[in-house]
């Protein structure tokens, strides 16, 4: 297949409706950007074989990429726009593979309100590379950064935490959920986070400091805290679990290793939800901005003066949670 | 060595002095949009063996890269401001490959005015591949696009042309040039263009459609006239050559070569030249524009109103023009 032929076939059709992608045939992206609004950029770039297997479902590949960066913007306080993917296809890629691919997208572009707006393509002899890099707007001066947060602060975080690192023991055999129904939804929550787009541009001006949850709760938590030069108790009591983790953990405790599981949860990464620092007398108008876009939030902890996050049990003592960081770099 | 080591000391350095990127403790850049102005954001995907040799310089890696978004963001007008960078780079890259490839970036930010703002890095078996984001500001609707030449504009381009496919020439050893200097200056416009920065913004407001000279000066040129829905006849002998270039032309002639390589030249990939068309009345003012600016523009045609572009020699006859479209994904 020639490079024109593919864009025009498959990718052409999702810059459809976003005027300043030019339908694809020119070189560069132009966004219009609002009266008094900033623009957020951010970019990852992932590779078959470590970032997800060889043989992977196209669509769930594309849906992923897509969500995790759009769950960065979210949690910058920006609406999402458009994208530009830069794609290294091996040579053998055929047009069922596309397909499957730019439908993926589509069905995301559709839910989240953003458009394909440019991008570059290459074949190779492998392997599959995509890098994608997502743009949203925010109110100037705006965006939720990783600085910010002040002692005081109380710390929310939306949706459940711990169930992408359940799904992905179960994909990596090193748990068994018994349930089909919750054993399903933690591989969806791994496989298929929901990036929080609803949420996080009506944090923008309320929170004082926010992360997306992709290298586990404490660890992002411990991002702006570092950040912000602060540090952080969370309880872990109020740290919110699906039914599924709950029922996975209490069936662990049972096995007396309950405890340590509830602490692979805190650690692990990949869930995708906001973890925000809030100024006490703004509580209030965040607990109407959850019910106002229907994503529960709870409060789970308080930023401290000390310059690490520490989580304790309904008794008051530290729990020691594992670092879920993955590095690609280290030896 | 660890990702973030790697980024804070080769890459955190390279965002000094641009508060967006947040010294890359973020995972987003923030882009203060000036109040009137659109961005343009341009990507391309580059992977060892493909677009460059393996065992490559880092810094012309880093530098040629950085520099042919910066031709795309110039060619719509666009003030270069920031750039993201994804980087595979395989686990064997060392600290010195680091060092170089930062420094080529650091050099290039200096004389560009450009800033790193964000990215992603991985480790892996290979082979290195970069993706790189740039963007940019426009006058808010002033982004110079393919479509909008009319019948009638005149067309217009910068600096000179066929010197870049010239030093490919030299480097696969299709071409030899005795002189030295005339050697080394047609190796050095293929691996380090020159992006028409100064001109690009100037030309918002006055040009009718631009584009930048990567596939040719005839392929661009046609890509202009197809989004355009025009035609364009170009004066060979009124396209501008370096002296380099013209003294290997007219050595050609002798061997009656001369005019396949002048063929060749307008055929040829990677000037990173500006080709644009301008309505009749404000060719004055472009000229005024090169004089600003110093940059060498040349008015090589006219758009027809015909669907193709169509090349002449001094006498009016038709010139072949090879295409050196490359198409990484024809079979």
């Amino acid at each position: 297949m020639k490079e024109f032929d593919l864009i025009s076939r498959f990718f052409a059709p999702l810059a459809e409706g976003y005027p300043g992608a030019m339908g694809l045939k020119d070189d560069a992206a132009v966004v219009a950007t609002a009266a008094g609004a900033d623009l957020v950029i951010t970019k990852d770039i992932i590779v078959e074989g470590i970032h997800f297997p060889v043989g992977e479902d196209p669509e769930t590949i594309a849906r992923r990429l897509l969500r995790v960066n759009l769950s960065d913007l979210a949690a910058k306080g920006a609406r999402p726009e458009g994208y530009l993917v830069g794609g290294v296809f091996p040579r053998t890629t055929d047009e069922g593979w596309f397909t499957k691919f730019a439908e993926g997208l589509r069905r995301d572009q559709e839910e989240f309100g953003v458009f394909l707006a440019g991008g570059d393509t290459v074949a190779t002899d492998g392997p599959l590379t995509l890098s994608l890099t997502a743009f949203g707007q925010v109110m100037k001066g705006g965006a939720l950064l990783r600085s910010g947060a002040g002692r005081g602060d109380l710390v929310f975080v939306s949706g459940t935490i711990g169930d992408a690192v359940l799904g992905l023991m179960v994909l990596q055999d090193d748990l068994e959920v018994a349930d089909t129904g919750d054993r399903d939804y933690l591989v969806r929550r791994f496989r298929l986070p929901e990036p929080r787009v609803g949420l996080g541009p009506r944090l923008a001006g309320l929170a004082s400091a926010a992360a997306d949850v992709s290298d586990g709760l404490v660890a992002d938590l411990g991002h702006i805290c570092e950040a912000s030069g602060v540090g952080a108790r969370i309880d872990a009591s109020a740290v919110p679990l699906s039914a599924a983790a709950r029922a996975v953990v209490e069936r662990a405790a049972r096995d007396t290793a309950g405890g340590e599981l509830l602490a692979k949860l805190l650690g692990g990464g990949d869930d995708y939800e906001i973890v925000f620092t809030v100024p006490p007398d703004r509580a209030s108008a965040v607990i109407s901005v959850a019910e106002e876009c229907g994503i529960p939030l709870s409060r789970i902890g308080r930023v401290t003066s000390g310059g690490a996050v520490s989580v304790l049990d309904g008794a008051g003592r530290e729990i020691e949670v594992p670092s879920a960081g993955y590095d690609h770099f280290q030896g």
